[in-house]
């Protein structure tokens, strides 16, 4: 048990995915907030172009669509596209 | 040119990627701003692990690892796999 602990402690991995750990609930919640401003803003559009245009309009598939279009459009963060693939579960 | 004006601001699509061009740039900080925020913790522990492990520790390597892995462990973002996949370019 010891000599485990040992092995742990002075694994660089192990040290940096301890930290990673504790940061990841404030992580998620700093992206999750990120989205859910810009989200936000969409849906009220939506909901203007619904009064607009027409009660055929599908709120839902719009904000859908700008969320989407907001996200292909971000450019250099500091991650690989191989790592955003594999980053998320999907709601959408 | 009038009626190309009159079907860009009467298109639901279009409307909405309007407004989403507007945001992008904001988006793009606020993403950006928390991906630093992680990143600097991440170079100060792995800072660390190199003093107490020794200087064949590699920092870069620690970091990228940390980066992805904390990505990886995102869970219900709003938006799929699909999207994420092509949402940014790599830098890392």
């Amino acid at each position: 048990r010891r000599s485990h602990m040992a092995v742990s402690y002075t694994d660089p991995q192990v040290s940096m995915d301890l930290l990673r750990a504790v940061l990841q609930p404030s992580f998620n919640e700093d992206i999750m907030a990120v989205f859910k401003k810009y989200h936000k803003f969409f849906e009220k559009a939506a909901e203007n172009v619904k009064e607009n245009v027409g009660d055929d309009v599908k709120t839902d598939q719009l904000i859908r669509e700008a969320c989407r279009n907001v996200l292909e459009h971000v450019r250099s963060l500091p991650v690989s596209h191989q790592t955003l693939m594999t980053s998320a579960q999907l709601v959408l």
